[in-house]
């Protein structure tokens, strides 16, 4: 069983390595640029699970690049002047303050369309699907979330957040062949993750939960989510000594 | 056999009729908005392939629709202020006109992540696999376009139009269960649709190959890229009658 940092390293170097289709030509600079950087807290939650899940880490790199990728995207059309206007991005200009609006765009749609090509390169259409599905359910939380039409909290962070938590869990069961019967237990955990990483983000930037909670209310929120997380893992028939890990590590990160 | 206007029938009301994933709350109604109107030729290339291959229709439906969905994400995004700046499209504002550039960068994206749902809705990867490729040409190829990068006018139109086009019969082989060692002669039909369709576009809005070749000149290579297109689908081994009536009405469309 791999440690964390370790299957960060593996994810790290893939990326590093990713061929992007050679039709995208100058255009791939700045999905390159994209790229760089981030915790890759959603690949490494894939890759452990398929880990966990008996198989190696490595079958499920495809897969743990295509979160990434479309987190990435989410990150680039989100920072756009017409949505969030962020000229900054993990301490970089973001992709349109770089490269301008107009490649930004595009820059977005190809990390989207790389990222199902990624997930396409399964024999099943298991890992595709939960990735298009999750992408839907990101897209509608930005919507509420710029229209200010969100019915609540919980639905919103869900949509934004939760769905490509959820989906990191559920194309690494695909990747590793756990039948469908038994990915209930699996999944119940999944669920947990977005909301949890959630609050410790609100907590660092002292926004979201910490305003409508206090910063101690939001701690103790973030403190029942990982117990849920670390309950619904009780219940998981495997090795998830490294899942146990990240539940600790986002209950704890400073960063 | 059914004709192309059927075929266009068919794919008209299975598009009215697509539930939309409900996540998408109410980004779902700009999605709706940018799918009225429209020839829906990729669609009826795709289903004209699929009867052809000896396939009901009805089962490339959802491979057709997201081809048009496809068809106009690209649209919605390069009608962008950043990108064309077209207020305008198909005689009503264009998305971001209607619905403001957020919901218009967000519509795109959730027209290419529906797209990508429905080719995934079957049981093998093939059909997502060529959209993905399609999608990734068309963005390079739009690249090239806004950047002036394009090494030549062939290159640039392979990309932004030739790709779809090819994988609207692309996609309907797998849809047909056509057998890959079978694909080449119906690939190679494939290949010269959007040459065909550019140069017939160029010819109703006086631009691109008018420019460079005059009207006569590009009349000319239309009517080349249709004969080559005709002699492609001679070798085809089946009922090709409505991809006949497809390459003539192309040739010969006023609108």
């Amino acid at each position: 069983m791999r440690s964390t940092e370790q299957l960060r390293v593996l994810v790290e170097e893939y990326l590093d390595e990713l061929a992007l289709t050679p039709e995208l030509h100058g255009q791939a600079e700045s999905v390159r640029y994209a790229l760089v950087g981030g915790k890759r807290v959603r690949a490494v939650i894939s890759l452990a699970t398929v880990e966990a899940a008996g198989v190696d880490a490595e079958a499920g790199l495809p897969a743990a690049a295509a979160l990434e990728l479309v987190h990435a995207f989410s990150l680039v059309h989100d920072d756009l002047p017409a949505l969030d206007n962020d000229a900054e991005r993990r301490g970089r200009p973001s992709v349109w303050a770089q490269h301008g609006e107009a490649v930004a765009v595009l820059a977005g749609d190809a990390l989207l369309a790389e990222a199902f090509r990624l997930a396409l390169s399964y024999h099943v259409p298991q890992v595709g699907r939960e990735l298009a599905q999750a992408t839907l359910g990101m897209i509608g939380g930005q919507y509420l979330d710029i229209t200010g039409s969100a019915p609540d909290e919980a639905t919103l962070h869900k949509l934004k957040t939760g769905c490509l938590f959820a989906a990191a869990v559920g194309t690494a069961l695909w990747v590793a062949g756990v039948p469908e019967r038994e990915q209930a237990p699996w999944r119940a955990f999944g669920d947990e993750l977005g909301l949890l990483f959630q609050i410790v983000d609100d907590i660092l930037d002292g926004d979201g939960y910490v305003l409508a909670h206090g910063e101690g209310g939001a701690r103790a929120l973030a403190d029942e989510a990982a117990a849920r997380a670390r309950e619904r893992l009780a219940h998981v028939p495997a090795d998830t000594s490294t899942l146990v890990d990240i539940v600790a590590g986002l209950s704890t990160r400073t960063s």
